[in-house]
């Protein structure tokens, strides 16, 4: 009888555990193994829809759809995470409309722990990005431009941001507060405070300006904050300025975020990234997950989880395939060119994805040619299946102690 | 002793027949019931990549891809055969590259029967089609327009036709000889003799020359034939005039194909299609397999199928769902429209494909009103499924004698 009452305490805890975690609990993560060798560390990413082994790449979603697959043939890729998009989405279909149909999860059917960006990055790209054509690294040729102080378009205020609309052109406005209401709406596992992130053209004094209005909206994001059950991450900004990156780094790490995300720019090449990130990484809490904000081509992967990044997403595996390039284990290759018309070999015959399997380069080359919608959606499936596998692999060779 | 070099002996035989099939037998077709109610009958049309039961929808796949599916999806959607375009495979990627990957089942990986139409459509679509901006049926506004005697931008002489790549502009000549290499270059089971299609603009006598170049060119392609494993259905013209649709089905029903195509026009109705279509099947060698070309929408199917046709290919199924409209049991549903926008009820509740069992109309409304191509995807599959499961219904009331 003692034993049947505890065994009916035991199945009632683990009822309450269940009921609690779905209800009320937040993003667990869990650091199962630190390298001696670099700043990289294995570790569990524990949400409500699953848990994420990290470090992980986590796939672009813009509009509650990776672009060309249906969430079924994106699980199937290995993707384990997915990041959406809030200003896209709340344009379309609107976050009301998410929310009355149960959420995104639910609304794209997808099964899997997943992210809302905050909006801040459309502060960059509808503003700096469109008046001055600039990405976030800056192209060399245009070295030599001249430093600006602010983007024309956009009216930024304590409050947040003007926007206009890319579809029609009506304002829009979002500010820390209504990008945590539309990520509330949206009802993704893991939020990000409202930032606005800086291009390698904005000069040191706007940069300034700029971060510290993102260090002021992301207390205002905290504060704004009703569900318990979602995670929110603080982003750190300071552009291409190692001291202004510390400095944000220290204060948004020291702000009672589940997470941090690292967004901007991050200098002219590659190995300056890396000295930024491990600047950042030194000042945030350990403990604590850390995402990097798109960035993420094939050649990124071993040297940012080195420096200590969780998770990271990029469009580059879904934007790519869509232009006809394909990442493989001897690089790239565009398999539209003439040189893959009669190639009867897979896109990469190391790789065991579907397509790999199925396909010649020569058929995939054939529905480029073509303009086959279905070839984008090969090549994405591909390229996806392809960055999951690579990711996978670092996180063996952690496991092995080789990274 | 005895008994195993019988048993050596019927593996010899079973090995012997594998090989004649696959290196030498040309499509059987059985006719397993006929209906008592209409002319109606099931079948089975058996060939080197499997069986087709008929009636059948044929899948349309222009240039080696059902428009946004890849195969093992089109193969999960119960598509048993599909269509391909030899004009469209001839510009891009030329049969000579199909040949080399191994014919079109290899190139595309498509596991199951196809065939190849001749490329007499476009002397239709490329000639009268782009002069006179005409379907296969008249728009009635366009009743009174003055029958015309020639298309304008096409040379249609007694060897074939010059056509103008509508990629590029460079002359190509298509004639039965023509034809008939591409078709066993691309190496379908079912390919078709050269026809011209004419439309419904023409007058009675550009139809009749037409017709009987038709004829002589189905002669020709007999006559040009090398592979036997390929069975060439040969194709019925005459227009609107019910006579020469008679006419045309007496003298290509004589002559020895393995099948018939009905191709063309058919009057400015569907009650009229039905007559003629009468008409052409009465003519007809019974014992041998009909299929109608490029009509199939879904009012259509139980009337055609009634008339005695075997098989049918329509492109609506694909095109309808890149435009948003679904096929459903309660008729053609526009999914971008706004009463879908919350809608959480599937495309069609009586529905047992993936995407019914699976997403919203509101999602696939979302996904439509982004410009998503995960949208057009998603109904292209779902409209496949629709009208393979709707035909397959119709084949049961054949069986039980409904129909």
């Amino acid at each position: 009888m003692a034993l049947l009452n505890g065994s009916f305490l035991l199945q009632f805890f683990g009822f309450c555990v269940i009921v609690f975690w779905q209800f009320g609990d937040v993003m667990q993560f869990r650091i199962t193994k630190k390298s001696s060798k670099s700043r990289a560390r294995l570790g569990l990413l524990e949400t409500a829809h699953g848990v994420v082994e990290t470090p992980a790449i986590v796939g672009v979603a813009t509009l509650g759809a990776v672009k060309t697959l249906e969430s079924s043939q994106v699980m199937a890729t290995g993707t384990q995470m997915l990041i959406a998009n809030t200003y896209h989405l709340h344009l379309r279909p609107g976050e009301k409309t998410v929310a009355k149909m149960g959420g995104l999860h639910e609304f794209m059917k997808w099964e899997r722990p997943m992210m809302t960006d905050s909006g801040g990055y459309q502060v960059f790209s509808l503003g700096y990005g469109r008046d001055y054509d600039v990405g976030k690294v800056l192209k060399e040729k245009r070295d030599a431009v001249k430093l600006v102080k602010a983007p024309k378009h956009l009216k930024i205020t304590e409050d947040g941001v003007e926007f206009r609309s890319h579809i029609d052109g009506r304002k829009l406005f979002l500010g820390p507060r209504e990008s945590v209401v539309v990520q509330e709406k949206i009802g993704a596992d893991i939020i990000f405070a409202f930032d606005e992130c800086t291009p390698p053209i904005a000069d040191r004094e706007y940069t300034i300006a700029a971060m510290e209005r993102t260090h002021r909206w992301a207390k205002e994001c905290l504060r704004a904050r009703k569900r318990k059950d979602q995670a929110m991450y603080g982003i750190v900004q300071g552009g291409k300025y190692a001291d202004l990156r510390k400095e944000s780094a220290r204060i948004i790490g020291a702000m009672d975020f589940e997470g941090f995300g690292i967004g901007g720019e991050f200098g002219d090449n590659k190995v300056t990234m890396s000295k930024m990130i491990r600047g950042v990484v030194r000042e945030l809490p350990d403990a604590k997950p850390r995402h990097l904000l798109g960035i993420g081509h094939p050649e990124d992967v071993v040297r940012i989880i080195k420096e200590g990044v969780d998770t990271f997403d990029c469009t580059a595996m879904t934007h790519n395939a869509r232009h006809g390039s394909a990442f493989t284990s001897r690089g790239r290759i565009d398999v539209s060119k003439a040189q893959y018309v009669h190639d009867k070999k897979p896109l990469d015959p190391k790789c065991d994805c579907h397509v790999c399997k199925t396909y010649s380069r020569a058929y995939l080359c054939h529905l480029f040619r073509a303009k086959e919608f279905t070839g984008m959606q090969l090549l994405t499936f591909h390229n996806l299946y392809y960055m999951n596998t690579l990711v996978a692999s670092v996180r063996e060779k952690i496991r092995k102690g080789e990274i």
